[in-house]
C-alpha cells in the first residue's frame, strides 16, 4: 500500500483518551485541516466552535445519548454549516473528515459524533453553544490523546462496487 | 507542517487529465479508502459506479453543466447512498472526501461534481446507469491523471472559528 495514505487507513474512532490537553498548535491544524476541504462553488459554508471548557464538554453528555466519551474528551469541535446553502451538510462533512483525519496523522484520537438531521439534539447543541440562526451544528468531534489502540479497518468490500453499470 | 498531513493540503480540485487509464490496482485503493471512512453506527450506506466507458464519460457531460472536465478524465466514481438511512448524505460526503485525498496521494488528479439534492441531475444519472431504486448518487467524482498543477490551497479563515461559544 502506498505510505502516504496510511492515515486513511488508520484512522478509527477513538473513544478513550488522557487526561491531557490538545495543544493550541494542534487545534490550529486540525482548523486548517478542514478548511482545506473541498466545498460546492468553493462557498466554504462553514464555521467551528472549539470547546476545552469541562463544564461544557460534561454537558454534551446530557443531550446526546452517544457522546459520553466527552467525559474524558479534553477537547470538542462543533462543525457548523450555513443552512442556506444546500449543499451544507456535504461541504461540513468533507471538514469534518479531514479533521478526524488530521486527528489521526497529529497522534490523536477522535470521533464523530452526529448532530444534524436530529432536531432534538440540533436545537439543544445550538442553544448550548449560541449558535446563529441561519447555521447549524452538522457534529460535535471528540477528540484527545489517546488511550485506547485500535488496528486499521478491513470494511473492503468488493460487493459494493459495480463497473459501468449497477 | 506535520508530513503526513500533506495529502489533506495538496489535495486540490483537478479539471485536467492526461489521456491515460488510472490502473486497475489504483482503482482498488480509492475504493478501499472509500470505505475505510466513518460512518453512522457503522452502517456503511455506501455503493460505488466505476465507470471508464468513454460513451458514458461523455453522456454525464449533457446531463451535468459542471461536468465538461469528464470529457478528459479516464475514470469516474458514482458515489451513491442508501436513501433509508438518515446520515446517508454525510457518510458518503466523507467516502468521497477519502477518495479525493486517496488520489491525490496516488498523484491523480480529482474533483466532486455534487450530483444530490438535484433532483433532475440525481434522476438521470441514476437511469443512466441503473441505480437501484434505494440508492440515490451523491456526487460524480471525475478521475484521470492531473494535466494541471496547483499549489496547496490557503482557505484558513480564523474568522470562522468561535472559542467556547458562537
Amino acid at each position: 500500500m502506498h505510505k502516504e495514505l496510511d492515515l486513511i487507513f488508520k484512522r478509527r474512532s477513538i473513544r478513550k483518551y488522557h487526561d491531557k490537553p490538545v495543544s493550541a498548535e494542534h487545534v490550529e491544524t486540525l482548523l486548517r485541516a478542514a478548511m482545506a476541504a473541498p466545498s460546492a462553488s468553493n462557498k466554504q459554508p462553514w464555521q467551528f466552535v472549539v470547546i476545552e471548557d469541562r463544564k461544557t464538554l460534561d454537558a454534551f453528555t446530557e443531550v446526546h445519548a452517544y457522546a459520553k466519551m466527552l467525559k474524558e474528551a479534553t477537547l470538542c469541535i462543533a462543525v457548523c454549516g450555513d443552512k442556506s446553502n444546500r449543499f451544507w451538510v456535504q461541504d461540513c462533512s468533507a471538514a469534518t473528515q479531514n479533521i478526524l483525519l488530521a486527528a489521526a496523522g497529529l497522534g490523536l484520537g477522535s470521533v464523530w459524533l452526529g448532530v444534524h438531521p436530529n432536531e432534538e439534539r440540533e436545537g439543544q447543541v445550538s442553544q448550548m453553544l449560541s449558535i446563529a440562526p441561519e447555521y447549524a451544528p452538522l457534529c460535535l468531534i471528540a477528540i484527545g490523546h489517546p488511550a485506547e489502540e485500535k488496528g486499521p479497518s478491513e470494511r473492503f468490500d468488493p460487493q459494493k462496487v459495480h463497473y459501468e453499470k449497477w
